[in-house]
């Protein structure tokens, strides 16, 4: 198909398909005339997954590449280039300086190291903090020390149960795509696409449980809730 | 206490805090003199609060004044000021004119509408997009759809199953305060707070879990880490 077709075909204007292949997010069609080239089916699902990525992921320009050249590289198995590829989608803000040198941070990282501990997530702890999930959740935990919220293991581990639940869910997901190359596409397309369907579920499940528990109806109906 | 012991106990620089009182998301301080005004402990909490908004949240000024006026609403009952000041968190882009009006969003709507209905949960199903996390929901299934990836009421139950089970365990969290504003308080930097701490718990998951599948049973097989 022409650059007009790719297009229409996928919904991203043509100025913007332009500007990805000049960023090398999607590779050069195959020439046909000095003005023209044609592109395919895997042209087509390329830009699908830099749309994910791009607007919905927020990923910059060269994590985006960065990812993608993960996905294409053929000295690495399966799950390397998974966990490469996964490794590239940015990660939150780094600490500061400050932040990463202070004593919050250090305790934060012992809290997250007990946490892997009791849940035996073998991977997480020998990769410790090259993970960049690992730094994420240090860096979490850390605002919530220094906040003074309640951050200690038994307060993590459920949520650690419910990200073990969502990983099987993700994983099954992914499996039924066919080939190899559509999986590896899958996985970081629906790494990044569910995060927004996830949040959006636990707020509209907390006004659920809210309800449930001091609404009208409920046992402490319009009262709001008794002081301790 | 004075503004620099106030900056000195929140770990925030007085012109920081200058800001936010200039913007109204802290009450001004008892004026001693011309120059000086004396605050209290609950200046520092609600510093606490306006924090894990900004820098955690990424909150713009304007949101975390509306979440924080919805906290201060004596004319709502707790669950109400509850809602209301979760629902002016921000939800992630809105759907562009072009995106809203689309018959991919319509059969985004109809199908998180066949998912509450199955899940029961009638707040949410009563609220309808009303709710911006419903308004989120929407938009991130018509994205998956858009894209071609699996999005069908069966696709996304579990995801809402976690996320049940989720609001169960921050409403548990949320209980350990013991007054109303407190609580309130919690509510609102739990939701913010815990987000990256769900979001990095879930990918490390994966790994643990990608790694189970198609690991060869040792961690240089998996997941490009880089050699020391």
């Amino acid at each position: 198909m022409r650059l007009a077709e790719l297009s229409r075909r996928s919904g991203v204007p043509t100025a913007t398909i332009k500007y990805y292949l000049r960023e090398g997010l999607l590779p050069p069609g195959r020439r046909v005339t000095a003005t023209q080239a044609e592109y395919d089916d895997a042209h087509l699902k390329r830009l699908r997954l830099v749309r994910a990525l791009i607007q919905v992921g927020r990923v910059p320009i060269a994590s985006a590449r960065e990812v993608l050249t993960a996905l294409e590289d053929e000295s690495l198995d399966h799950n390397s280039r998974l966990g490469t590829a996964v490794w590239a989608l940015p990660h939150g803000p780094e600490p500061t300086g400050e932040e990463a040198a202070d004593e919050t941070r250090a305790a934060a990282r012992r809290t997250v190291d007990a946490l892997l501990a009791r849940l035996g997530w073998e991977f997480a702890e020998e990769y410790g903090d090259e993970s960049p999930a690992h730094r994420m959740l240090v860096t979490a935990v850390g605002t919530l020390a220094r906040l003074g919220y309640p951050c200690a293991v038994e307060d993590l581990a459920p949520y650690a149960r419910a990200g073990r639940q969502l990983a099987v869910t993700d994983l099954d997901l992914i499996e039924r795509y066919d080939s190899p190359e559509a999986q590896l596409e899958a996985a970081v397309a629906l790494t990044v696409l569910y995060e927004p369907v996830l949040l959006a579920l636990r707020r509209m499940a907390q006004t659920e449980e809210s309800n449930r528990r001091y609404g009208q109806g409920s046992p402490q109906a319009c009262g709001g809730v008794p002081d301790a």
